[in-house]
């Protein structure tokens, strides 16, 4: 697929960072950014902008708070866009510079449908101060429609550059995300759609392609993959689909060979059954994260059956 | 999706044995045959029909030659139907007895599309004996459009039940799935076509899916995805995914933690960045085995460039 409008995002140290308290060393971040750079993509987002009075920095490798000093010693200016994610609520709005002043181009905010007002409130703080912004709505498999729609029509308003389509869970089916698509697309004219796909049921890629197909021209992914529980959109897969001939997929896999194997095999993240039994069921993967970090050996049919004595409840 | 007319095909053993030599003890393949009874799986392929005039017998598991015997050791009279795969060339004609002495209840051809012919031929040859047959024509991402059209139309002439989309290199994404799976439904009124996707991109499940939606009924899965090398659509994942009543997912999921999580370790099968790069160049496998054999040390870098290398050749 080639169409000039798309563009690549990789959330690696962002997404990945949740499987390891984003203790990256800055030689590894260094050598990420650069290769990411070389493979063409065009935003790499380097991890949380937390707030520090709600966390501990001590409990966190640096890129759960993305110092303007740390981001300045791993990525530079080139055609890839440095960002950076900040969440509603856990968000210290005075820690923020004036983009003028920073190495970062866009901000996500992560929101929840339900504070999509407070998310906006944010949005407009960040984009007064000179960046571009991304509102991600995580959760989606959850909403109530009419609130979904509702928080889409007000996104539409704002002047926002970017809102993504989010499967927290891992839970969309190809169907779901080609109707989806359509309604961000039909509710947000003028606005750029982006799609963010975890990978519970190994549909993370093929969901992204779907999104694709539809018209949606921002992508997230990560190197081999790796992000919370099951991980996302593998960036090697994405680009060795598209056709646009800026990207250069070697890069990346060297970064797998050097970094990600290992770590893989270290935490674990990817394709386990809790995480499909999460995905399959439209549930939050912290019990299956419990569920891992425990060793993995209960009973998986226990596992899944827990989910179903869960809704007996009326 | 529920529709009564699909039917879900296990492989494990056929599929799967192709990484251990068909070395899977009479116990386990008894569990994984009442396991799959018991989750309503509709056919379970218990191997191959190799001839063993060309295959040394020591060589492999007895689930490369099921003979009778072996057959009625691990499977009994159920609603699964047992079924075996014979190769064209590879198959010994006068080893194949009447179906009413046997528990095979259908027998799959597989082929490529030059030996249509043979296959048919062998095919005839079964059927006359009472048994359920299909084509599976290998290797369509290799094949010259018109040689595919006439293999279909000669295919719809016979009075076999089943012929399959096969995607051996687990090369075709979405929208080539529907363009061939619209194909071989238009050329083969009057029969079911069936589906089997391998995962080289992690897009055997997806895939599968977007059969369904096209109208294909006979979907392959393996327990975990064992198969060759990347493996196939999860069986676990599609019986997620399917609405029919009778399928339950639990002594799957009993199956692979008993099972399939120890031999995944041992034989590596599944989501391997050489077997990505031979899914996503639409190449034979066999390259990125070596490779995985030899450790999975070289570069990957390389390993894409010596098929880059490949096709300078004019």
């Amino acid at each position: 697929m080639y169409r000039p409008q798309i563009k690549v995002l990789d959330c690696t140290i962002r997404d990945g960072g949740l499987m390891n308290e984003w203790r990256f060393s800055k030689e590894m971040v260094r050598d990420v950014f650069d290769g990411l750079a070389k493979a063409g993509v065009d935003y790499i987002e380097l991890g949380y902008k937390a707030d520090k009075k709600q966390y501990n920095v001590e409990d966190s490798g640096p890129w759960r708070f993305c110092d303007e000093e740390a981001l300045r010693e791993v990525a530079y200016d080139c055609a890839s866009k440095v960002s950076v994610m900040c969440d509603v609520g856990r968000t210290d709005y005075d820690a923020i510079i004036p983009a003028a002043d920073s190495i970062v181009k866009m901000y996500r905010v992560a929101t929840y449908v339900k504070e999509i007002d407070k998310a906006i409130h944010l949005g407009n703080h960040i984009k007064a101060l000179g960046y571009e912004v991304s509102v991600n709505i995580m959760a989606v498999s959850h909403c109530l429609e009419p609130e979904l729609d509702e928080a889409l029509d007000q996104l539409a308003q704002t002047n926002f550059e970017v809102v993504y389509l989010v499967d927290s869970f891992g839970y969309l089916y190809s169907e779901q995300v080609h109707y989806l698509a359509d309604k961000y697309l039909s509710r947000l004219k003028g606005k750029e759609v982006g799609i963010h796909m975890h990978n519970n049921q190994q549909l993370g890629f093929s969901n992204t392609i779907d999104g694709i197909i539809k018209g949606i021209n921002y992508l997230d992914a990560t190197i081999f993959g790796m992000g919370r529980a099951a991980g996302n959109c593998p960036m090697e897969l994405l680009l060795g689909f598209l056709r646009n001939p800026k990207f250069d997929v070697r890069p990346v896999f060297d970064l797998i060979q050097k970094y990600f194997i290992g770590m893989q095999s270290d935490l674990r993240w990817g394709y386990e059954i809790p995480y499909a039994i999460t995905g399959i069921l439209n549930k939050h993967p912290r019990a299956a994260m419990a569920f891992m970090k425990d060793g993995g050996k209960g009973s998986f049919s226990e596992f899944f059956d827990t989910f179903a004595d869960a809704e007996d409840a009326d």
